[in-house]
């Protein structure tokens, strides 16, 4: 019997098939032990209703996604956030990721758009920690950097969280930084800092700059030699699944968890 | 009248519409002072044709593309990168840009890959060095990490170019290297061995991870504070415009020409 207990369905990758009550009913059905939900199926749902759910199906929450989105409207991004801390708080989450956001909106001014981001998170922290919600600082990929992140590698966040304090981690999924030269050294200096650890695979040919991920094993990450690594650094949380696909999104949801299991315990 | 005197044409701007010839009379035309082939096309003319045609016309060749791709097959990228690197002197090119090659073929083994071009670049610099050609190794996008290019920052490759000798350098491409958060620190390192550098702009959205880079001014990559840096860095060489992209591969080569040198002056 395959060894499932450190995973968990990010549930976006059941994005067009599924709503937040039936991710929990079909993790409880297919023996996955986690979850991590994103907030706007959280808003159709119900907070509370969905943290009852979730607990009564015995459910771990490896993380809320997400928080961030600092750039574009620094006053509207700041009350939302402190919105996405209640969230984690209520679910219990191990964390609340945060994807930072892209540029301002017309400039090119990624120097400004990178301190918006550092202000924005000096802010939030004391409330984050108020409410004892660890905030994972999440880099994407390099070519999502003008609309979604300007936050691009995992050195970059580090000196963000380490400037920000010691509850502040960091957000490590393969598809973002399995191509970083410096990953080994980021990954072993992030030691006691990995609050979230999501794998997919990267495709070839990549025919999407978003919606192209691939299930793990069907695509070029080395995601053994990823975990082997973050387990050295000492973390042993959950392992979240997270694939935003066209294709996926196309198939039936029970098949797509049937194999996720699979490929979790043959290729994680 | 706008100085183009920096101004270089690198050919695959105009792959689907025009010959090497056709760009050589084209920049000759246009008072456009610089060239870089791409060894396709300069096959196609001819080489000795070729670099008497440049010759006659008065124009700078400020690079060759590309040698490289070091990781299919070593044996036969190290013949092919000889030839590039005779066609580079019979040229008398600035310099050979370097496109190192991706994951081999049906494998994850980054760290193997990155192995085989340290290894094939540290037998060609003899040759090259014997040829008095200079080796530009080009970092690329790191969404082209998996099929293209294992090199991935200017850091990772001025890590590779310090211990090849002090002839080796770097192509600085901004489309490949703008979102990088360690880029000023990278450049400022890169004194003396910018052999090259390449514009072109950052569309958003971008919708083909190789086809569709864009006309300067028609992005978000703040090209003039890249400019200034590579400037301060002591490299005062052409200033090439690579624009690979379906878009402008459609259009009339000479009307690409003129916007290409009314945006040099305006935005570069």
């Amino acid at each position: 019997m395959a060894d499932l207990s450190r995973l968990s369905l990010n549930t976006v990758t059941l994005r067009d098939q599924w709503t937040l009550r039936q991710c929990i009913e079909g993790c409880a059905r297919h023996g996955i032990p986690g979850i991590s939900p994103w907030r706007d199926k959280l808003a159709e749902y119900g907070l509370n209703r969905a943290a009852r759910h979730v607990r009564d199906a015995g459910l771990r929450v490896s993380g809320l996604c997400r928080g961030g989105m600092f750039t574009a409207d620094p006053d509207a991004a700041a009350a939302d956030n402190c919105r996405a801390v209640d969230e984690a708080h209520v679910l219990g989450a191990d964390c609340l990721v945060m994807v930072v956001g892209g540029l301002m909106p017309g400039s090119t001014d990624l120097v400004g758009a990178r301190a918006r981001v550092a202000d924005g998170l000096a802010d939030l922290v004391p409330y984050a920690r108020a409410a004892g919600v660890k905030l994972a600082l999440e880099p994407l990929h390099p070519m999502t950097c003008a609309d979604r992140s300007v936050l691009s590698t995992m050195a970059q966040a580090l000196d963000l969280a380490e400037r920000l304090g010691p509850e502040v981690g960091v957000a490590l999924d393969a598809y973002h930084i399995w191509w970083d030269p410096a990953l080994a050294d980021s990954i072993a200096r992030a030691a006691g800092r990995i609050h979230a650890f999501h794998v997919c695979d990267w495709l070839v040919p990549t025919r999407d700059l978003v919606f192209d991920r691939g299930m793990m094993g069907d695509g070029v990450i080395n995601i053994p030699a990823l975990r082997a690594a973050v387990e050295a650094a000492g973390c042993s949380g959950m392992i979240e699944v997270e694939i935003l696909s066209i294709a996926w999104w196309g198939r039936d949801p029970d098949s797509v968890l049937e194999t996720m299991k699979v490929r979790f315990a043959s290729v994680v």
